[in-house]
This record gives structure tokens, sequence and C-alpha cells, in this order.
């Protein structure tokens, strides 16, 4: 079955049945080995409609291994055969589907682990998203929502409080995935105490310590995008005035 | 799978798998057994968008044993290993995961076994109770809305009418969540009809006779808020001015 | 398991499993039984946010047998024992489940049966049916969408035309649902040609000469209802000028 | 099982069970046969809303074989005998349902066959779609949110650049659907970049030069409208000015 979806997930592939002996990689009966556990991601984020059309990705490292959903697939069909697998390290290959194209978010996600030892990196075209880098300038702010505590404060050990001030910031799009690369670096440099950064008119990119972390950062994220937009349209500021 | 999920769930933990004699309270065939049925309303919870990002909790109670979610876990990846059972007399645990944290929403939970004997209480994020604060002053009010049917008049016998108007008070967040537990407790005495409590900025606590009451009053009362956000966008009064 | 639920879903009662003679009535294996059919029905517009909270109904007739969910349990959760089964003609219950009520919407549901011949009728609290009552005076009407394509004329045969006017009658709620029969019936009486009635503030019933037929209109009819919402919040006008 | 399902979906048919020679096009355990896979997308879309109350449509071409969804059916609940199956060269039915309709969208589906060459087509009543032809004139145009990577240039290999503009044509509706067919292929003859047609409060046709393709355009397109209308919302204009 694996096989028949993903000869036609790529249109025009047939991916070789005889046994790779990279297959060990992505090959595990534990439902949450990474070449698994991004299957059921993103069939999870595609229900949400993060991940539609192609659209966004997912990477998890397990120790020096970064697993990385391949480019222009059909999310919700994704199977762990589909996995490219990079080397922290030497930034090397060591498993690459001959049939498909390794992902264009592969610097970005790269990025979040070098420069902050992420455990896992989500992109998403969330529509919230979107709308917020409509909505607002060079960074994204709240306060005062519960959910903010589910953010992590980064720059020091715990969450955030329900009256911080969650900002994050929002880089400016570029024709090709991959030239965001050194305006992201950049971002997370500026804003060291972020596990996020918006993309204008395109997505964000969300990370943490582990992938159910940087699940859980994702989802509270992503709720106080929706939110927001929601506050914006009944003109209620994002930003709690001091009391 | 269970422990798979569980170890995984809590991040940095790995409960043990040697048979616990606790686990006698959370082990039941029973599809309905309060360590079961917690799971299976979280998962639902979660799909509804209430308690994504960990957000949220529930809690059962059976007799004397009070069925609480942790703290701080994926709603979705309950297993009932995960529940925590606290005396209701004693509030003593007499079941406690190691590795897991409890509910900062205990104490507001046991406020509706104590104060009102419920059987149930429910705490979402739901985004329609976070918008209705922000759009409510000191209560949020309703009438005339056919589904105010499902909401029980507390103080006597019956179901509210549909021309009645349903009162639920707001309180102002803090920045702990045990912290509400005070003006959680002067709500219910300030209000002795409601039965449930809204949470400036944060969300809402609903609770009932059992948890199907609970669940039943969670979800109408939701429906309410929800379509109060809207008549508001539209500029409707949600109180029907009388005839 | 279907005892189980059952048990619980009514919250204080225990229908005995003992073989019961009426149980024949409700007990097939074939998917689209109406005790069966009305289980996936209801199931599938619970998740469609049309019958939370135990709100809203369903009947199926098959011949003279009318089948009927019960009040007050939640939707989600039926199984096949709940059924009330009514004849048509004589009026009286030929299965009653001792620990449940009967559906106040019987009376409604037996209007469309006497007064239109249907096969089934529906009945929902959907946000966009009640949005629509509190944007629209006597009547509900919209013109040249597609979707009206689905809805019968009913005064002769066959459907709408694309530029044909879908009216569908907006009665006043009442406190108790049964008190709206005779209002329903004069609705029924002074709009020959519609297969629905809304509610005020209430929600909307839909009938149809099949179980089939009565599901997709009530699709098509809440389609409309919705986009209606959404035109009016950019002030577009339901019914098209003629060009 | 498909049977019972069949005979009930058109609601006055008996399909016969006897083996049909023809029955060999619409059998196979291979869940992307084309008879299969428009089942199964059917679900998905119904899911979305797309072609709720029989309404919407869709096509696959397998080398000659066009496999069409008859019309006035539940899409949910289709099955592989359902499909009727034309020759693409003499446009004859190689299967045709005898208790069904075949869809009026046939004429529109062979015209992105003939004209562009199609593997498959997508209609749908697309809620989106249907709300951008109404605040849309003669074209709906967007340009500079990152999901119109994912749309072809069509006129020359490759997709369109993020701040490339989409411009999809919108034709009037008519009474018929099949009447839609001059002004359909005369809207591909005037856009020849475009991979889809809108028509006015109707919804979308979509093609693509394989059924996956098909998909990620009509999955691409309808966040890109869904998107538009929010921006509407915020009187934030579709087309981006350049810098």
């Amino acid at each position: 079955m694996a096989c028949t979806c993903n000869s036609h997930n790529s249109d025009s592939v047939h991916l070789s049945t005889a046994v790779d002996p990279n297959d060990v990689l992505v090959t595990s009966s534990d439902p949450i080995h990474p070449a698994n556990l991004i299957c059921e991601l993103c069939r999870r984020f595609y229900d949400n409609g993060w991940v539609t059309g192609t659209g966004g990705g997912i990477s998890i490292r397990e120790e020096d291994n970064i697993y990385i959903a391949p480019s222009g697939v059909q999310k919700e069909r994704l199977v762990p055969e589909n996995m490219f697998v990079m080397d922290l390290k030497s930034q090397e290959y060591l498993r690459k589907p001959l049939a498909l194209k390794p992902s264009a978010c592969t610097p970005l996600f790269m990025s979040a682990y070098t420069m902050r030892g992420a455990g896992a990196c989500i992109h998403t075209h969330s529509q919230a998203a979107v709308m917020v880098t409509l909505l607002f300038d060079k960074v994204f702010e709240i306060s005062s929502i519960e959910q903010i505590k589910a953010i992590p404060k980064v720059v020091e050990p715990g969450n955030l409080w329900y009256s911080d001030k969650l900002v994050i910031p929002i880089i400016e799009n570029t024709e090709k995935e991959e030239d965001l690369t050194d305006s992201l670096q950049q971002a997370i440099k500026d804003y060291p105490g972020t596990t996020a950064v918006l993309v204008r008119r395109h997505g964000i990119y969300v990370w943490g310590e582990t992938v159910w972390k940087a699940k859980v950062y994702n989802e509270a994220i992503d709720y106080l995008l929706e939110i927001a937009v929601k506050m914006k349209q009944f003109g209620i500021e994002t930003v709690k005035a001091k009391d």
C-alpha cells in the first residue's frame, strides 16, 4: 500500500520496491519513530488546513539524524519511505528518495537545529498566520490570554506568564523558500526569546526542544494567531493595556 | 502502546511498566470507566479546539474518587495510566503518576465537588468563551435562544425555559490557575443558579451532576457563546427585549 | 456496548437487557434500517454542530412505522434500542423505551407525515438557521445560487431552477416545542411549496419524500443559510435583482 | 453493502446485482483505481463542505477512459458501481449505470480533456468560490501569497512564483449546467494560462494533468479563495501593490 500511494504521490515516479539499505532509517513498527510520526502529524496538520495543496512541512531530529518530509507531495499521503534523512554535522544526506525532491525548507529547519538545538521544526501555511502578517507590521504581539502560558521563555527556563507579552518576529517573504534562510537566521538572533518566526503572506516556522514541544508550541501559537484575528475584527487590541 | 505514548507525552519521563497496585483504579475494560472516558472526551474536546496545546482539563467523580487529567500533557494523547485520583474527603491523592504534574485546575474542580456536589467538571480554552469575556463585562447574558433549554436552573429542579435569561459570571484571570480558586468560589456563592463560570481572557469551567450532564451543559453553553459572538458581529443584542 | 452506552446516556436509567418483543422493530443488521440509520445520521449531524447538547432530532417513516429519536439524549451516542416507534394511523406507540422520554418534536414530525406524506423529517439547531432568523423577518429568501437547484418545487414535480427564489417561512418560537405544532401546520398550509420551516431563535425543520431526500434538502438548505449569513456580512442582498 | 447503499442512494432504483460485463471497468482492489479513488475523494470533498447536497462532481481520465461520478447522488455515499465511463474519442458511454443519470457536468469535464489534455477535473460548490464570485467582477485576482506557488503557469513549464498574479476567469451561471459549456470553453481559450474557471453564484471547475495535480490545484486555489474573502473582510487588497 505504501508503495502504491508513493508511486502516485509524486505523479510520475516509481520508487524501487527492492530493499534499500537506507530503509532501515525509516522502517520501524514504533508509531513514534520519526519516519512514522511525521506521517501521522502531517495527516493531522492537513486536517487542520495547515498543509493543504502540498504546502508546509515538518522535520524531526533524532540525535544527529534529521528527518525531513519531502517537497511537493501531498502531506496527508506521506509514507515513511518518502523521508529524507540528513546528518546534522556533515549536513549530507544519509537517505535521499530518488524520485522525490528535498524540501526547500531544509536550510530553514537546519537553522533551528544548529542555532537553537531544536528537536523538531514545523512549518505551516496556516491562514491565521498569513492573516496576522497582513494585520501586523514588524512583529506579532499579544498579551494576557491564558494560552500564552504554553509558550517558552527560551532565554530562561519555564514558560511565559499570563500577562507577559508574546512577541513573534515577522520576516518578509522571498520568491524562493530557501532564500528566507538569511532573514530567518537574523530573526533568530534578534529575538533570542522566540520559538517561532512568521513569514509575511506565507506562514510560520515553529520549533521546540522535542517534537512534542514543537507540536504544542505550534498549536498554542496558532490558537493565539486565530484569536488575534478575531480580536482585530472587533477592534480589540491584542496587547492589553496595563491596568 | 499506552506506555509508549505516555513516556513521550511528558517529554522526559519514563513511567514504570511494573504493575502498580494503584493501577486498579485506572484499569478497566469498560469504555465509560472514568479513566477511559476522560481520554475519550479529551480527544473529542481536542478536535473541537477546546484543549489544544495541552490547555484545558477534565475531572470525573466516581463516588468519593476524583479522577483528574494531569497538567501539561497533550489532551488527545492521554492514556488511563496518566490519571491522578484524589479522595474527595481527605483531598489526598490515591494515585499520583510519578512522572506527571497534578493539574493546576485541581482546587477549582474540587470547588465544584464540595460546593455543588458535582459529578464532573470540564475546563476548556474555547475561543468562543475567551471572545465572550472580551465582549461582556461582569456577566455573560443571553435569552430567547432555544439551546438555553439545555441548561439547568440549579436552584430548583428542571431546566431554563426558552425566554429565560442565562447568566454566567465572568471572573478575572490570575497569573497562576490555582489562584483563581477564591474568586471562582465567590462566583459560585454569588450566582447560586449557575452551572458554569467564565474566566476573562482564559476560558470556562462547567460542571454537572454527572459527567454526561457536564458534557451536555458544556456543549450547549459553548453553542450559546459562539452564537453570541456572531450576534455581536451583526450588532444584535444577546438579551432579547421583552415584546 | 450498546447497552452500556444506553444505560448511561439517560443518566439515571437502566434499560432492561432482557429480550423485549418490541425489539424486533429496532433490531437489524441492515445499516439503512431506520433504527440504525437514525444513529448514523445523528452522529453526522452532531459532527456538523447541528444537534450538540442533545438538541435537534430526526424521524424516519417506514411504511406506517414512524421511528423517532428520543428526547434529551446525546445524539452522537444513540443506539437503536433508544428509538420510539409510532403507528402513523393510530398515532399510538408501537415501541416506547421505558427509561426515555418521547421527543417533544413528535407532533411536528407527525405534521410532515400527515400533511405532506413525508418519508422523514429532520430538526436541527444549526447556527446558520438561528442567525438567518435574526437577520430576516417573516420569510427567508434567496435566489440565484446554484445550490437552490437541490430544493424541490413540491407543488409540481422537479426542483427549483437556479434563478428561482427559494422562500422558507419563519415561525415564532414558543416556550414548549410541542406548542409549535399549530404555527408549523399553518406555515405548511400557507407555503404549499416549502419543504422546510425555520423557527425563530431555535432552528429548522426539513422533510422529504424519503430519508435521503430529507437529508439532501437539509444539507442544501443549510448551505444556503450559511452563505446567506456571509452575504449579509458583506451587505450583499440574498435575492438577486433581475438583470 | 455497496449494492445496499446504491439502491437507496438514488432513491427509487434497484441496480441489478447480476454480473455486468461492464463491471470490469469499475472493479479493482487497487485503492487508486479511478472508480475507487473518485469515491474516496468525494468523501473528502464532502467533509470539506464542497459537495454537500449532491452538489459538485469529479472525473478522472485513465488513458481514453473517462470516469465520471453520476448526477444527483450523495457524493459521500458513492460506490464504484455508480460510475459512468465514457470513451474520450467517440464520446460514447462504455458503461452507463441504468438507474442513474449522467452528470450534467459531463460536457464541461470533456472540455478540460479535449482542450487541455487534462487527466482529471474537479467541480465543487465551495462557499469560498461562490463568495469570491460575489466580490469580484470578471476575474478573480490575487498575488503575493505563498500558496500561489502551487498553481501551474500552464503556458510554460513550472508553477507561478510567489509575487506572480494568479488570475482565474469568472463566467456567468446558466439555468442548466450543460449550458455553461460554451462560456467555459471560451474562458479556456481566452485564459490560456488558467487551470480553473469560476462560475458566478455557483462554484468552480479545476483540472490538472493528473488526478493528484488536479486535487492539489483545487486545494491550493480553495485556500486562496478562502483567504481572499478574509482579506476583503478587512479591506485588504488581494493584489499586492508593487513596492
